[in-house]
């Protein structure tokens, strides 16, 4: 078997960083080395990591590539998405196979599998969204945690009519993850409430891309966000994962579960921790289509409330786990354009698979994050709370050598000019970050170095999850 | 004019308990005297009061006479009913007129005052059920507010099918109340998760009455009020008034949005403060159906759990402003028995409309209350809150002659034997309470005097109410 | 006896404002009449109340007339400060006998006796100031409660060396007055902890007045609110009035207590509803020595934070029951002068006896408070709290005729030139308020009406207070 | 260098438990590696850790050795106390060097470092205890830090007279921490209010030792709490660590303090996992003093509150970062015996330095907390919270090689017959745990193996530490 040295790094883990050489054979790590330890094994290939960062590769757990919405379909498919993940550092995904009501849910998988399959550059595995929860999809809950390594159901309680579950049937799926082990995770915002807002703004005029986050207050995904709560409560304390947090009044609700000691988990994204409904939502003011880049659901909150600010403290607090990007990016001038002149039919979502590592980072340069927690948030504990570790989210003897050498002194400025995503704009475009992914290796093979391409579609192979290592 | 002086009694009002006279021209009350100092007028009768309180009449707002439910309908008549509320010391009930799914309001209300008129024996008003919300109610609930004295509209988050109404109802509902200074009342329990425990329990064989309150988890109630009041914030801060609370967590959430300075207020009724799920409810145990008789939504509760001691400190810190009955009668040979052998089938609900005064102030005998606390939460308060004070709720010049002379030293048994309702049995068959009601004086008239009736049907008049005084 | 009739006017109370007459004889109130009832009775005088409001009136129960502090003397004495509050609508006061350490109680209080006795124009009160708690004074507390209607005792957690207890001796005052039945009340601020704050303050040369508050962080009021809690807790849930709370963390801690059921009760003072830091305490910038005029521990807080919004919520949550002025003024001229240069020894207080009714009236106008709790926090509850109520804090049949008819279409501008305090400035110069105190009867005699005096020193007599009503 | 690789285990780390093997050169860990890489390495000693877990060597971070206190002093030297640490699984320690009023913080520390040095069998730190705080020993703490290797320093807030700290000399020592990196450990009880408590229970004649327990209420360390948070806030929000955490109220101000994103971390010890004020302090009933062996400060609390399961939740949450012992021994025949007849008199400590990762262990097994929480809590965070990770705390490349090997499948049974500590007594008499120390190695040298010693007096150093590696 090939072995590789990765040398002259610092090593980042959740509790430290420190010099430490790391050895590669064919597809997995097999050594952790003081410097200058390794002398006695041949090696095939050096690579010197000085001056840099060695870490596990990005753990991405909320993407949607290719996905059908709105009567688009997202822009990147698996092999553009996940080669731009690799770019951004991300040697991960966890994806999102869809069964929509009537659908068999083992048809949808298999569906997503075909998508998939063969077109990844990075390692995949697969959450299922279940649009409809009834007697069969809840047996197939079962058998899907039992035999396809999938351990994890996304619900809605927004969009009613397309993805929504009614809180009956959530209660029903709760009851068989709490019986099964599964993790269910929870877009939460009370749909049927943010329909009404909706339907009276375009009533009064209220059509641009704007009105799409003013009509979803922030206490209506606090709402959800304490329903859920309940529901599982209820259910036997099922292991709750709250997608896309954006708000205080939904963190308020996580901390307080989570100081009760209750299996409630949480995410956040980029965009929350960066842009505003004032400043990007609204950006080009009334009349204007430009803020439908940023339309995404959740939405972009106020700057005038401490809704970022809280996120960032709930990421040190560990009340938000999780960095992911909900990747879900479409072209401003075929796709968004869907939404001209009816915010409500904009395509709701976001391009930024490539771009979380470098986001976060900042956030450790600024002062927000220790270089632990960037590591943990991105990539350990999204590896654990998924059922991947510790295949994924380490670099420790026995892991997938999913291995990111960062550079912390050089900058990167992003631009649809550059990125790697198929998508025509950038919500951050001209944002320079200081930080920069040097080297990317995927199991062992490296796929980006210095800016190269050297991956390949298809090389990515599906990850078969565990279940959450977060109640063990 | 008649004159009448209540005399040698002690006014017990909100803020304390003096000794003081009350002079009564015709219905109404016009003079509060000093001990002594009435000399001068000339009175026709004289009802001496030594020993005993006096206060104003009680005021429940929360009752169902001749209520259409579950395939019945409640015993009392308006006849029966307000006679049984008069023994009982309450002088002005406010009932609900129901509409449904397709009815007109207004048609519904009119029903409701067929009902009524000339079959009260004490004064009465209306709030209005909406099962139905949609532009027709919406309208009507204007209408309401500005020409027929309905002041308050009550929603269903329970009840799936029947009276439930989705958020987004709810939403509109109240920001339509938001407008015309209505008051929302809400029945707070999620239905929809709570019908799947039930079918649960039922295809379990669970069919025992019991189990009509272990299918409705408290945490249910604590998740419905909570989300009654986040849609009531982004409503606009609609006035809210949460009924019959059972439980810790819904009072939690209430005593934390009155914190906030929110407009949320809330009751509770006397079977939360005494009667259990074990020792009631679950009646008789397994197999027995006698637990039907104390089958009510919301639920008895686990004495296991500190319910009924937070409900207590509830009314003692007015997070619980008011204690009224949800007085909604069923026979348990004829009609509880509906539910024999499937516990959802019970008709729901509990006579109390002749025992609250009784039972409120052996809690000021117990230590629980304070004496002007029972009198502002049985009857100052619930006054103010649906818009009928100074004519209701207080003994002051001007206010209607609603006069209670209340025998402390007396006790009263409750027992199905004697009491007046139209009910087979009682849900506190044979307990003794400390206290007893001696004398009503409904708008002057003397009711009830020593157990004996000198009331007549259709002496009750219709009030039509204001909005709620806790607003200005 | 002379017989007085008010009439013509609307009579505020606690729950409600309706067109009632007033009946008094001699020195009380013996009857309440419905308008145009009382015209059997012969009266000698008649008193148009039309198109005014009639109030019990105010009950100050937190003001220092001539107290000895920071080495001179408050500069109003009982015979100006009482006739200044006559003129402002407040009728009663309860001021503050001094116990210094090493001073025996009983010759404190008879000390302050002999400087209010007849010389006051209103009724008075005193609470007693235990500035060493010891085994004398602890005894004494007993025997002031059951013989010389004292029923309230100050501690202080600010002030070490002056009257500064530590917490073994709140305890020990608490625990005793857990059994005497006796309300401690607490001045809650950390200053042990404060004065570390001064003197680096003035160590850096810091020393303007704007420092005075700057060493005072809320914080520090925060913590010894929820300290005297606790201590009160382990004293077997003592009665706690917190005195002029300033700031959003005190106040939140006496809210969640007092959600816990707890006997916690709290002031706050008309300066933390309308004054701030910057404007006030930080006036004319630095070097300014104007800023003195708004010297108050604990101090002004700042605009930037939500202090005075959140008073007002608790105002209206009943969080805060009372509004008192602690009144303590100190000429700019020669008393607070010495201060200059050195904040620490400016005297701390401002002069607002005249003003409180006004003040809070100011607040219904704005719509902060209704006109009931306006009434409420100024009279009833004051009169309630410390045990004065029924003679004091209503207008009903046997209560002191204690009454003000207030105009609420006038108007009042302050100012020292035209106010009646004992004092050469006012911290509300100039402003002008809406409503204006028409005419003030103490114990049946007009004292005060429309501007004019016609008190008299030695009309006030010393009331002797029972326990806190608010336990019962 | 000698070469060691401890083959077959499974090393447990903070975020897993992986098959790893350990490769030890000299005092050092050098590699890990995956089971079969290390090959090619020569090795001189093969240790077979099949079937065990592989730990970092436990950091016990509260530890008082020969600790005078309460006219004796603590039984176990540096010797014997390092020794039985060992035994245990603890390969470091940080004890507690203690400045009195009016000593030299520097030669207070030499003194101690005179105990230790060429005494201790493991790897030693220093906390400074500041038991008098003034300008001297302020200016002490910012030349320990920069040179001493001490960044930690204890306070007091109970303890009047002895080691008591009052609100201005902590709030000026948390202004220096901030200022200079320091950590402040607080034992946070309000002693003064506890002393009152005391002297009144001796006084009615309560002298048990289950006085010593009654007389310290968890309010009055909820309290301290409280206030340590705030007097942290106002100085900067300076490093606070709550030591021996022992009750709900102290747990929940922690817990809210750290949601809001405060620099707020605490402690438990076993003692509070596990014994009880009834059960263990009470023991023996009325007159008896078995109780004595139990006296501890923060005390045992009543197992009819929920303190203990709180506690095991708040490590699962890490609201309680830490498990230490708080270590300080006694004999009960001629040390504890001092407090025969005067609870007060009892030398307050427990021996537990031996039995702490066994006894968290138990709560593995239990299901009371992870594999992977127990690892965190016993070694990695300690030694990052106290400024020597990766020295310590962790396996890793670089690392010392302090190391535990540790079999699950074993049991422990405890008895001061075969413990090691020099007590004559063990709180946990009897009891046995699942799970057992096989072997532990202190910098590559195997102290223990299989209950035998093969360590030396002297070989454990003194560890200087960085400052606390939680708030980067």
């Amino acid at each position: 078997m090939t072995r590789t040295l990765v040398s002259g790094g610092t090593l980042v883990s959740t509790t430290g960083a420190t010099p430490t050489d790391v050895l590669i054979e064919g597809e997995t790590v097999t050594a952790l080395l003081a410097p200058g330890t390794g002398e006695e094994f041949s090696v095939d290939t050096r690579i010197d990591a000085t001056g840099c960062y060695v870490l596990p590769g990005g753990v991405d757990v909320h993407t949607h590539m290719q996905m059908p919405f709105g009567g688009t379909e997202a822009s990147d498919t698996f092999a553009t998405g996940t080669r731009a993940a690799a770019f951004g550092g991300t040697t991960t995904i966890v994806d999102f196979a869809v069964q929509r009501t009537g659908e068999v849910v083992e048809e949808s998988l298999a569906a997503w599998h075909a998508k998939a399959e063969g077109n990844c550059a990075i390692d995949y595995g697969f959450h299922v969204i279940l649009g409809g929860v009834d007697e069969d999809s809840l047996k197939a809950m079962d058998s899907l945690v039992a035999h396809e390594g999938i351990s994890s159901f996304k619900l809605f309680m927004a969009y009613p009519g397309v993805f929504h579950s009614d809180d009956g049937q959530i209660l029903r799926a709760m009851q068989r993850a709490t019986d099964n082990g599964a993790t269910i995770m929870m877009h939460a915002e009370n749909g049927t409430a943010i329909d009404v807002l909706v339907q009276q703004a375009l009533a009064a005029g209220n059509t641009d891309p704007v009105f799409h986050g003013l009509t979803r207050p922030a206490a209506l995904e606090g709402e959800a966000v304490n329903r859920a709560i309940a529901l599982a409560e209820v259910a036997g304390d099922t292991p709750l994962y709250v997608v896309h947090v954006s708000s205080s009044p939904a963190l308020d609700r996580i901390a307080s579960a989570r100081s009760e000691g209750r299996n409630v988990f949480a995410e956040t994204c980029p965009q929350y921790l960066y842009l505003t409904l004032e400043d990007h939502l609204g950006a080009g003011g009334p009349g204007s289509f430009e803020g439908a880049k940023y339309a995404c659901s959740t939405p972009l909150r106020s700057k005038h409330e401490p809704h970022a600010r809280d996120l960032w403290k709930g990421l040190r607090t560990d009340d938000l786990a999780v960095v992911s990007t909900d990747h879900c990016p479409f072209c401003f001038n075929d796709q968004k354009q869907l939404g001209r002149g009816d915010f409500s039919r904009i395509p709701n979502g976001l391009g930024l698979v490539e771009h979380r590592m470098d986001l976060v980072h900042q956030g450790v340069v600024d002062g927000n994050l220790s270089l632990q927690r960037w590591v943990e948030t991105c990539s350990t504990t999204p590896a654990r709370m998924f059922g991947m570790y510790p295949r994924k989210g380490t670099v420790a003897p026995g892991s997938d050598a999913d291995i990111v050498i960062y550079d912390p002194a050089a900058t990167t400025t992003i631009s649809a000019q550059t990125h790697h995503m198929n998508l025509d704009h950038s919500a951050f475009e001209g944002v320079t970050l200081q930080g920069r992914v040097r080297t990317v290796l995927s199991r062992g093979r490296t796929v980006v170095d210095r800016g190269t391409w050297s991956g390949r579609e298809g090389h990515g192979r599906y990850v078969r999850r565990g279940l959450s290592q977060y109640l063990r």
